[in-house]
């Protein structure tokens, strides 16, 4: 497999050069002027006193933050450093280099001002913190976080009349949706037929075992499959299954899935299966698992840095489309395609919440984006502006349908 | 007073610019990126895979947030809209526009990259909160909170490692010292001879008193008058003044001031005083009163907007040097001296805290950096680079030598 060597040979060299920049520029981010500050009059206006007649105007009509503050285009990335990108739990301080790096994925692909909130540690209260904190922002996401804290603490923000998203969660979960879509329309395959199995039933599993089964979505929104087994590290999930108690979330899963019982290893699940789904760890698909599958399985090997399974092996395997979280092989399947947009249509709507028509808009733009869906790509292309448009617009207009939009000059 | 009403005839024209300035730029700051965004590759640099190892080494050593992230040259802007302006307690939401002109200010006047944190409300639990966000910010600026809340703040939050200091408090109090320092110079009088009344026993006046009267602060380290006096609304506080226990620090400063216990109005503290600093309120203060001061009285009227007296009165009654918080009139006294070179200096030392030894190199950055004070001119000019610099220079070379410094590369 010399491809994997030459990326184990490659990795040194772009952490070597990621710390060598991170130390040139002293931070990724700074915050800029977007007013005249050439004399005092320009100050007199910016600054006091002119500045009282705004903050009285906001403190009569709170709505006018939005025409008068950064709140209307600005958003807050929080983080309490649980679960950082493959490291886990180190906390807020060392999270602060991957929250700056998302910040500039907002400036670059959105146009979105974002800055970074980590917290120290997790607490109780922590969402009563963040709700306290909600003045200077537009909307909040949710990053890094480990499951189930991010359920909890993104259920009880759902009511600050501001947007809270957990991109972990639903960005991903948007993406998978169009992304099988898709593969459904190169592989002829019935959407609500699909025997589903997703391995992994972290941040990203639930949220996507959660769109493809309907669980707490308005009924009949989302396209539902016909069967998704979950598996975790210890296999199938199903509703005998010990311990389920110690983490509502396992329970909820194991109750609205798995319809027939099955039991056993993901091996035992994939049998007869339409669709892997994988945001678990890599490797741990064998090409016999894929080969054990219905005909023109589909495999999403998600797994970071590692997928699943190596791209080649799965098509090797008789796999009919595969994609993977990595930009070096034909579809990627990276939340970055839907977060931007999402929040970018969320802010242009002054939107209270994002709601599930929004995340559906989302799904759908992202998916017909793609005039002509090929085996290799059922995608658009991760990092482009134009999606992030096209995302944008459907997801403003849904939050007007749907009620979530305030209607501000 | 042609002058009075000209402008009052002038604010609403500087409201409706402000307002209109305001909806124009929906928001006077952005967050921009520092590093090339061009390709991929500068992608995985700034963000995964590259950010990894930076993310891991801070989790190693948590001091390298200061080289790796924006830690270094970032500060908050903390409020909870207790008190805004002269607006009183308007709320986080409706505080926005001030604290943007504030950053605004930073980013001018020392290249300062501060990011407003607007708490909705206030709460017993709000150090805690700060405390526990703290990682991103290389130190935390209070603004626009409540006598005694402020007091309680910023005491609670002495020890977390980077310096917490209310602007309104140490800043207007650091200028205020520089600007009596020169005021003996340019009158001839003795500063451990001055007898001097405060008016105010608010943020910035106890700050004032604290500095004066040496309270809390290392014996003998800033410079001593020979007697202050305190005015609030009822007048003088002596320790035998009814309702004390109420406020702990209006308790203190009875304790600590007033030697010859003194009771009575404003114009009975006035008698024979050297020295008047007003943090109080428009109008309070007459010729007579100036009059019936020590020869050569000094006053400083910094209420806002309007001054406790117009400074051609007290020129007129008598006064030898008069300073206000306005730049219309000559000796401004406004804590923008003060503020940005603490911050500045405090940043580039990496500091632990704000030292009494760092305000006190303000004092002197300040004062010194007049080398001819005359009775017009006992300050240098508000909003000038070069002024912050000079403070900036003194505050990281007192931290080293106060030991609040962090010694990294």
């Amino acid at each position: 497999m010399p491809r994997r060597t030459g990326r184990k040979q490659k990795r040194p060299d772009i952490f070597a050069e990621s710390l060598a920049l991170h130390e040139e520029y002293q931070g990724k981010i700074a915050v800029h002027s977007k007013v005249p500050l050439a004399n005092r009059h320009d100050l007199s206006l910016a600054y006091t006193p002119g500045v009282a007649a705004v903050s009285s105007a906001i403190a009569k009509d709170a709505e006018l933050a939005y025409t008068y503050t950064i709140k209307r285009n600005t958003i807050a990335i929080v983080t309490d450093g649980s679960r950082v990108l493959s490291l886990g739990n180190v906390g807020g301080l060392a999270a602060i280099p991957v929250m700056e790096g998302k910040a500039l994925l907002f400036k670059k692909l959105a146009d979105i001002d974002a800055f970074p909130l980590c917290f120290a540690k997790y607490h109780m209260q922590l969402a009563d913190d963040i709700r306290n904190l909600a003045p200077v922002f537009g909307a909040i996401a949710l990053e890094d976080i480990a499951a189930p804290r991010c359920f909890e603490l993104e259920e009880s923000l759902q009511n600050i009349g501001i947007p809270v998203m957990h991109d972990d969660q639903h960005g991903t979960a948007v993406v998978v949706l169009a992304a099988l879509l898709n593969a459904c329309r190169v592989t002829g395959k019935r959407f609500s037929d699909l025997r589903v199995v997703v391995s992994g039933a972290g941040a990203a599993g639930y949220a996507i075992i959660r769109m493809l089964a309907g669980i707490g979505y308005r009924p009949g929104l989302f396209p539902e499959v016909a069967d998704i087994i979950v598996c975790d590290r210890t296999g199938i999930l199903h509703r005998h299954r010990e311990g389920l108690y110690a983490n509502k979330y396992k329970f909820i899963m194991a109750e609205e899935t798995n319809r027939r019982g099955r039991t056993g290893s993901l091996a035992d699940a994939l049998k007869g299966a339409d669709v892997l789904i994988g945001v678990s760890a890599p490797g741990i698909v064998t090409q016999e698992m894929v080969q054990s599958m219905n005909e023109e399985p589909v495999i999403f090997a998600l797994a970071n840095p590692e997928p699943e399974i190596a791209p080649a092996d799965a098509l090797a395997a008789g796999a009919a489309v595969v994609g993977t979280g990595r930009g070096e092989f034909p579809n990627q399947i990276n939340y970055a395609l839907a977060f931007p947009g999402l929040f970018r249509g969320a802010l242009d709507a002054c939107a209270t919440r994002i709601s599930d028509e929004m995340k559906l808009a989302a799904v759908h733009a992202i998916a017909d984006y793609v005039k002509h869906p090929r085996r290799d790509r059922i995608l658009p292309p991760v990092l482009s502006r134009s999606v992030v448009r096209a995302v944008a617009r459907a997801v403003k207009r849904a939050a007007k349908e749907s009620g979530c939009a305030r209607d501000l000059p």
